[in-house]
């Protein structure tokens, strides 16, 4: 383990000078060709088996370990975003419109030095590492699940990935056992009334009037229909009904997002939207059409391997507090791996102290600390060299 | 007609003393024994045509002119209200919890001395005089639809009638074309949630929730489903649901009332109400129970025979100023009658500027001017002569 | 009067011939430039004292008649509309997107013939007529106001003014005392709440919600806030909060109309929207901007006036039946002449029966029986004259 | 250790002896006489110091070790509710209307067996175990308070509860880190409109249209404006507005609860609430008062003597499972003492399921399987003895 941060340590530089290159070389979600050719480059030059065009742009590699074992995927993504960077960095974005402002840019370059590493381990590595780099999360469909029927996840045990996240401290490092980022749906209903004058109401029914209420009742699904120990959110974000002051709406158009961490809870949701949009309209004699489009489901990260992970991360060089934190009503497509194997995601602090201020994520003036980047590094390869140690020595025990 | 109005003049102080007995001993509607007795007693002196116990205990009495012609009926109500009298008259209520607050006395007082005078002038008289002395007007179902199946207004050609009216002036006679009393309905709507815990909203369809929508949802009959130039109101009176404050409500039972002034916006009314509840109990996944019971309909005045008696009205001693009223929301059964024969409904003015204040109708400090009593026999008298005399020279034309 | 009927029965035709002139040559409100032009020169050639330019772009014209005597004011609006004719009549407009769909060039037409007649029988008229050509009805604030302003009811007695209407039959006169065209007022509520992202609704105000509970609330101005009796229409027409499914309004945008017959209940209901925007944004701690634009007044007749009108009108060839009309939601800017001095506005009956289908007014394939113009003067000129002698006729016994 | 469970063990029968003469025995909260009494002689017996009459009806009993150390309280409640048994047990209550249909019983018989096993092991016992025997649980403002004020916790160092669980099977024990029961608040809300005639509206405020919105809007505070990741309830659990059918509602009252588990939450709760009536009420120029009363605080159990707990808990005889389960929306005033001293309160699994079916706590044939008394025994057994073993190694250390 020792080595695994002496060498991370000595390659912290490159680390920086990837994530730099990235930064300044942006490119949008699906709209990746440079950067996956990059890291293919980059994996091939190690001499690890690659596969590029994974579930369409990803690069899926695998390091051989000297000794038998389990097989330990981390996964990186590398999509930035349709952001104009306001910053005056020396290596800002050369993509007028495309900015790195979430990390991924850095996520990429600590698993490529990380693969650098452990292929230098490679002899005392008891299992293989998969090094999955992902395409397109931050734009729904999303990478990961194409990714996944294309076999990234064949012969994967369990899966670590990690965030850098500006709003924890350098040095703080976000776990939680459970679900910790939300599923994110979206949703619109049509409400079809009947439009006509507004001094003749009898002969119309009012879509306004119509939605108002609908909107009033869909209070009722996070106040009333919702186990309250449940998070749960439910927003309209549009109500369009365009016209002239003294014509009644003819339609009324709402569009909305739904927030949630439990597969039944999301059910729950779409199903009582429905039962209220029709009873509404029904008690005005008006029709609607209802769309629920679901986005990434909820991460929810396995118990045993959150408590493993933070076992090994208080042994972690670099680590200054381990902290339990809240659920994240954000989204990611993590959720999809944790599906299909056992894993965690967890949170590296990066907030950059000596930056104006913390920008949030998304944010044109956004930011991090690059010396997170060392202590991603080591958080992942701690936790896939201590994994596939006590894995493999069960093994032995057990076909002993 | 001057002989009309001489005579009738000239026993104003018997009606003012029948009037006062029939005050001091008032009975309540559907239990009226003394009262028809009385009635049918002094048109049996007369030597009327007297049918008692009509529709269950109206009196009908008829009198036939000395000469051809139509027919005109007149109607009195003789019920008194379950109220107990606050006045100091000398002629109070003697029947504790029973008080004459409506005026019905004095209707009935108006119209046997009226008969008597007409008696007197049956030789001229070019036609018949149907004297409907009318049970419990102030219960619905009224006592005005059964005296109608039991014949009242066979042969009849029209007919009047007049309420003694405090809020107006001595004097002065309300008419109106048209509606001018509301149809009076009621309604009951109970939900039918699921009760529970109030910390475990989402294990229950919490009928305090819907029921609170549905009063809302309401308000959209009048403002939104009703023509704008078609009176109407929906209110609801009661909501119970009565419960611990940690319990969360099974049902929710709300009791309201409709008023309206046209058969098809009743109609209207009732169906919409179903609509909002079903819809919005829908939308709750609940259910519900619905009764809608109508009460008296719309009094609606004849054109025509509105009109003509304004014209009589003009030439009455008595009648300081014809106004055209306001529709008045309460009810009365005389629209029954009005939907078989035509004729209309007026208002005689009985305000009593010297007693401490005008209460209204239904108060226990009710009291009207006597002097109103003259002033309806009069009207109605005036009208009646007027129509036979205008309606036999016709027909005698037409028949030349 | 036979000579009225007669001469306007032979100029009929030129009637036609005008008003199909103006009907290829229609010009937009507070546009007009020919249109006031070919009216004045008409007058002028006709003799009668010419006013240009009253109030902007309205025509005033004085006919003195030939014995003193009362002045009597006719009114015609001739304006026309932003609307592209639909129709392959010879005479169709010439104007792309400009149209006479109101029939304004029929009420001209009407009122230039009448001028021509009234000065033929100059002789014998017993007074005055005023001849009021008025611009821009159809565009608040109108022409209407400044042209009073600018003194053309100096001196005037009576007005009365018509309106060629395409959904009553030829024939039929459509007449109704006190209200009959609603005030139509407008209004704006601006929801100033606070956005945010659609998953953290706690640490929003949200514009939307506030919005919706704002229109529910504004129902019960209708059904509980306004008598019963008095007709009432609160509609909102448009309700704009366009943003991201994801994002929590900021801000709501409604927009509506209120329509009503007396200011009493105009007052009401600019007082009471207030209230409930206020009371209902504080409930969610936001603000509002409200502004309430008047528009229009309501149009009420005289009840003399109008009576007397109905009694001249049953004596006019080509009057086939007199309704007394339910009032109308719409607007007009005769309400103001009518707040002035006394008069009534009618509505002439001028369904085209052969046409392919009565369609509405502001329709692009909108039509008028040209036989109407005749009815329309010979109504017009009939109570001018009526007015004139019996007005006449009681100042000389006056002054005996 | 050992030594604990086989004494406990050996007087198990004891224990349910007791239970029983405590079940047949049930006193009312704030009317216990007969129990206290009881149990102050039961340690009396056993040589403790009692202290009785503690905060009113509270027993308060110290064992004092044979070696120097910490002191650990352990609580347990002995009130009974106001239901009657419907079972038939041979040892079914004899108060009529009074039932332990709550386990108070056995929380009472597990704590008195637990000092007689203590006291005998008090030669080794490394500090001091105080009992606290609580009145009045079952009833706010229950007995916790005022027993806390009169020095029942002075000199503790930890705590623990428990309480027997019937909806948990037999051997499972529950614990949860952080709020494990909810704060239980109550509030009612008087609307002040103003009454009338139910088919005059305008004339009135309507009360119940007020309140209906009111319930409507409350919604809000759990949708919009509690933090999602924040469990909360707000239930209006009763609406009252009783009037005749045609009589619109001068006044309406609403009677409701909220649930919390932060103070945060709690506050905004209470302000919101009077926000929003504020607002409501102003909308319809009406009036309100508002009363929200706390009820017990949120039970909050500290995370280090909950892991400490869970620990101990693994080695205990008896234990089948332990199980982290979900926070309960209902209230118990041992939230008072956690929020003086460190501690945990867990749930001793004890469903009967030869039983005729688990009915919940509080109902008339509630039973709990009396196998559980043991257990609980031997988790609070061994969780004193564990702590005052691990703190006084420490403390020599320390003072070494």
């Amino acid at each position: 383990m020792e080595q695994l941060f002496n060498l991370l340590a000595a390659y912290k530089d490159e680390m920086v000078e990837i994530r730099r290159h990235l930064h300044q070389n942006p490119e949008l979600s699906f709209e990746e060709v440079q950067t996956p050719a990059f890291i293919a480059g980059y994996h091939e030059k190690l001499g690890l088996e690659v596969r590029r065009g994974v579930g369409g742009r990803g690069v899926v590699s695998t390091l051989k370990g000297g000794k038998p074992g389990k097989t330990v995927a981390l996964r990186a993504d590398f999509d930035a975003l349709p952001i104009q960077e306001e910053t005056d960095l020396p290596f800002k974005s050369n993509v007028p419109g495309v900015m790195h402002a979430c990390g991924h840019d850095g996520h990429t370059a600590t698993l490529l030095v990380l693969a650098k590493v452990l292929t230098e381990m490679k002899g005392e590595l008891e299992g293989n590492v998969v090094f999955i780099h992902q395409h397109a999360e931050e734009l729904a469909p999303g990478g990961a699940l194409p990714m996944i029927e294309d076999g990234c996840l064949d012969g994967v045990d369990v899966i670590y990935g990690t965030h850098l996240w500006a709003p924890l401290p350098m040095g703080t490092v976000g776990y939680r056992t459970g679900p910790v980022m939300a599923a994110a749906d979206s949703f619109t209903i049509k409400v079809q009334g009947k439009g006509g004058h507004g001094a003749q109401p009898h002969l119309t029914k009012d879509s306004i009037v119509i939605g108002a209420q609908l909107v009033s009742n869909l209070q009722q699904i996070v106040s009333r229909r919702v186990n309250p120990l449940d998070a749960a959110v439910v927003s309209v974000g549009a109500f369009e009904a365009k016209n002239a002051f003294n014509v009644i709406a003819d339609t009324a158009m709402l569009t909305g997002t739904a927030r949630t961490f439990k597969e039944d809870v999301r059910v729950t949701i779409e199903k009582e939207i429905d039962r209220i949009a029709k009873g509404t309209c029904l008690a005005a004699d008006a029709t609607y059409e209802y769309i629920y489009k679901r986005g990434y489901p909820a991460v929810v990260n396995h118990k045993e391997d959150t408590e493993f992970f933070v076992e090994v991360a208080k042994k972690v060089p670099g680590v200054v507090e381990l902290e339990e934190i809240e659920a994240q009503m954000g989204g990611e497509d993590f959720a999809y791996y944790l599906e299909k194997v056992p894993g965690t995601f967890f949170f590296t602090g990066a907030e950059d102290a000596a930056w104006e201020e913390t920008f949030p994520h998304h944010h044109p003036k956004f930011k991090i600390n690059e010396d997170a980047l060392l202590l991603a590094a080591n958080l992942l390869g701690a936790a896939t060299l201590t994994y596939l140690k006590q894995n493999t020595n069960e093994r032995i025990e057990v076909t002993k």
